[in-house]
Parts: structure tokens; C-alpha cells; sequence
């Protein structure tokens, strides 16, 4: 069985867990989203490609859900007695090596693609992970700060600010077509079928579905959608803040309907959620919490059974 | 009292310390020797500039003489665990924040002067420490290895082969004119007396005097130098094999005599070398070890005094 999923990062990383522990000879090619990718410090920083890496790979601090399992903060600490102005993002002492060495990868010529096969074998995430793109592009949100409207990176909005500054517009920002990486639109062309994990709706997945050839490659697939939304509310994260920011409800319908049946042919919601319809997909209503692994696999069937 | 000394990282950092120690009200300007600047990672890296500032500031490491105290390896270890060929560097999780910062500083467009002193307006080393140049001019190291002659980065060969192969040439690689950073120059001549501390003479005394300007301005100078051999070994570092490389002989006799009268006015040698003559140089025997601050700063009397 060939599986292509599009993620982000946490909440998409945890459901290709329970799909690896569901079906353990699935061939499982994952597109991620890079949108949140950021230079820090000169660093080349990718945190969903990371959190679907350590999640999969065994590595992650299961508390946090991002980051390095037996994390420190030392190189953090000292960055806020420097004063630097971006200290505020979560740099932990064993993850930085991660940035590290990606970052001296790059600048010895791989591409994003190259660079993150080589650090999952490493981690041996058991899964093929693909960056959305190996073009920058970057998610900025356009935020009203002290009277002042103005564009800020994505990992800004969302880490520093809590995305608590309310969002007028997501952009993706890139110059000129924006090309998927090499392999990710031959992986969806082979695939049996396509999921979308309860990633967010909108900067991860929505991201993943702005490069060039991908939505329509998904138009002709069978995808299975899993709501990131528990009755009108997100199950983790800030979703609804991203939302309303496009103006769709935070609520499992109206991101089904947001998805559409243009690309979805399964809406998988949770029990909460019985009775949301989306004209021409087929909606199932099974519990959507990823507790433990065996929840998670058993969400992980749902959505391979519908698709 | 204005004094200026030219310093490499430990040895120069240790007895600059005793210098503090014995005249607090004393205006000291340290010229860094940054030939051992490296990029890795994408970081702009600088033993010798942190590790004066480290000193001065009272946050070294005083077993090892470089990096933070407190230290701890965790990036490093990971960095190892990608199989990255730079990871035999010594990058400490705390001393990380101190590349990141500076990197940061660059990319937002400030020069090494700049950034070198916003990094010390953290740590108030009472002095001010000033990198030799603002360009980018890097030792490297000719060796053979394998039946192949090759230039490696001066880190290569002092770290990682702990300056085992032999140096069939130590250059200092830069374009066009190596020019001083600013208020260099404007500092030797401001200055009462220059003091070459026990830095080693080849490659961090000897890579500042190939600065543009500076050789020529402590010409007229009071030029006191401290050697860093007592009775043939060097007091701890590898000098030895770098004096080999240039055709100098390990003594204090030989290293005054390669400063040359030229440059020194004064040349302390330790009581192991008692009998030690440099034409045209007033050489006196004191005890040269910098076993601790009293001792160190006695030292320091006692070049002060020569001058």
C-alpha cells in the first residue's frame, strides 16, 4: 500500500505514527510543509520537516510535541543575555545541531531535498519526507502592531506573539512559480491514495497545497481528510487564529467544506461532530483524539478504511 | 597609563589578566589576532577575540583556558551523530550563542569592531578589545598528508590533528591589502607602551604584525614582549611546531631574536633563561609562570616596568 500525506508539524506527526503503527508495510511518502521555515542566526531552521523527523524517527519530547527529547536551553539563555531580538524562538542545545548541520549542508550545494534525506538517516523516520519545496517561500502575516500594519514572519506571529495579534492576511511569499520538490508530485502520482492529517488547515496544509501542481495532482486521488477541529475548536495549536485570518469558521464543517470536494473524497470528524456534511464527500464521524498510539492508529484506520 | 597589547586566545588572555590585576586604572586596548577565524556552520567563529573576552570578563572556563565555564557538549554530540566532518570542533552549547549572536550582528550588516563590542557591552572586560582587522583574512596551515601536500584551515591543524602534521608553511590568506580595523592604529599611537604578551609569536603576535600599518607603528614605540618559551618548550599550546614551520628555533633567545630590536625595546624571559641576549634589546629574567593572578600580575609589573 502507497500512502502520500501532506503535514505540517505536531499534530500531523503524530497521526503518521499511529498510520505506521496501523500498517507497518504501507510505503508512506510525506510532503511537508516549509512554510515555517525561517533563517536565524544565519541557520536554516525547518520545523515541520524537524517534528515530522524526531515524531517518526523516535526523537521528539512527547510533553512539548517539537524539539528534542531530553532538550536544554543553554545556547537559548545565553542568546537573552545577549539581548538578540529573535531569542523568543525555541532553540534547544541538542536540536540546534539539527540547523547546524543542515545549514552546512546547504552551503556546501544540497538541496533542502538532499539535506533532509541525509538527516533522516539518521533518525530513520521510517517513511519517505519530502519538503513541499526546495524554493524559499515563506509564510508572513500581516498583523496591526502599535498602529502600525505591517508583514511579519510566520514563526514571529505564532511564537512570539501567541498569535494573539490578530492576522488580516497569511501570505506565502515566493518569486515566481512556486515548484514542488523533485519526487513529490511523482509520489502523489503513484500513490493509492492521498490523507491529510489534522494539520493546520490553513499555514500547513493549505501551504502545502499553493505549490505549483499539487492540488491538481490531488484532484484525481482518492484524499482523505482528518479535521484538525473537535467541536468548533482546534485540538491543539492556534488553528483558529489562522482561520479567521481566511475568513472560514473554526468549526470541522466549515473546514471541510473550505477543503472541498474538488480534493476530498473522505472527511473524517470526530464523534463531537456527527452530522456535518460536505457536499460530495463522504463524512464519518469516529473519536479524534490522539491520546496514545493505539487511539492514534486506530484514527489512522478510519481514515484508511474511508479512503 | 594607556597601554595596547597584541594578544592570541590563552596565554595573552591569562597575563592581560594580571596586567588588570596590577594597574586597574590603567586604559588597556587588546589587538586580536583573528587569523584563527573560522566559518562553520554558517557561523562566524573567533577563538581568540571570545577568548579574551571570555577571560577578561570572568566567564572562561580556568582548567581548560578557552570557552564558558559551565560548559556543557550537547549540540557537539549531536553534531557528531550526523557524521558532520567539522564536528572534532569545540562548540560549546553556552559558547553557540556567542557565534549565533555575532553571526547575527554580521548579516545585519555590522563589522567585526562593531559586533565585538556590542558583544562585550555583556561582558565588561575593562578593556577595550579590538579584532586586528575587519576583513576576512584566514591562517592556513601547509601540510602533507596521505603523499598530498594541502592547505588546511589553521583550526584543521591545531584541533583536529592537534598540529601533529607538519607545517610546511603557515600563511595568512587574504586579498589585497590587509588593512587594520578602525582605532587600531589611532591606539598604538596613543598608547604609552605595547606589550607583546606570551601569545604565540608565529601565528597570533606574529599573524597581527602582518596587519598593514601596525609593524611600522610600534617601530617608534616602547615594545615590551613577554616570552611564551621558558627553558625550549613553549609554556603550553603547540608553538613549537609553528616556530618549526618558519625555520625559528623553540627558545626564548630565538623568538626575542625573531621580534627583533626592530620591534622590541624590552624582552622578559623567565629565570629558566637567564643568559638570553637579543641584540639591541634589554632583556630581563623574572618568573614567567601565570600559576595564578599574583603571580601574573607580578609578571605584568615587571614588563610594565621594563617599558
Amino acid at each position: 500500500m502507497r500512502i502520500v500525506a501532506l503535514a505540517g508539524g505536531i499534530g500531523g506527526a503524530r497521526f503518521l505514527r499511529g498510520v505506521q503503527h496501523a500498517y507497518p508495510d504501507a510505503e508512506l511518502t510525506v510532503v511537508v510543509n516549509t512554510g515555517d521555515d525561517t533563517t536565524l542566526y544565519g541557520l536554516r531552521i525547518c520545523p515541520d520537516l524537524d517534528t515530522v523527523m524526531y515524531t517518526l524517527g523516535n526523537g521528539i519530547d512527547e510533553e512539548r510535541g517539537w524539539g528534542r527529547q531530553d532538550e536544554s536551553w543553554r545556547a537559548k539563555e545565553e542568546l537573552a543575555l545577549y539581548g538578540s531580538p529573535t531569542a523568543w524562538f525555541g532553540l534547544g542545545d541538542r536540536d540546534l545541531a539539527t540547523h547546524l548541520r543542515r545549514t552546512q549542508l546547504m552551503l556546501g550545494g544540497q538541496s533542502l531535498t538532499e539535506v533532509t534525506a541525509t538527516l533522516c538517516a539518521r533518525w530513520q523516520p521510517g517513511a519517505t519526507l519530502l519538503p513541499m519545496t526546495d524554493s524559499q517561500a515563506e509564510t508572513h502575516v500581516t498583523v496591526v502592531e502599535d498602529g502600525q500594519r505591517k508583514a511579519i514572519h510566520f514563526q514571529e506571529w505564532w511564537i512570539k506573539h501567541h498569535a494573539a495579534l490578530p492576522a488580516e492576511a497569511i501570505t506565502l511569499v515566493h518569486h515566481g512559480d512556486l515548484l514542488p520538490a523533485p519526487g513529490v508530485l511523482e509520489a502523489v502520482e503513484a500513490a493509492d491514495f492521498v490523507l491529510l492529517p489534522p494539520s493546520n488547515p490553513v499555514v500547513s496544509i493549505g501551504t502545502v497545497l499553493q505549490v505549483k501542481g499539487i492540488r491538481e495532482a490531488l484532484v484525481d486521488k482518492r484524499v482523505v481528510g482528518v479535521s484538525p477541529i473537535i467541536g468548533g475548536a482546534p485540538v491543539r495549536g492556534m488553528a483558529d487564529a489562522c482561520l479567521a485570518a481566511i475568513g472560514v469558521e473554526t468549526s470541522a464543517e466549515a473546514v471541510g467544506r473550505h477543503y472541498g470536494s474538488d480534493i476530498l473524497d473522505g472527511w473524517l470528524v470526530d464523534t463531537a461532530d456527527v452530522g456535518v456534511t460536505v457536499p460530495g464527500v463522504e463524512v464519518r464521524a469516529v473519536p479524534l483524539l490522539m491520546t496514545d498510539l493505539e487511539t492514534t492508529a486506530a484514527m489512522a484506520r478510519a481514515a484508511v478504511d474511508l479512503a
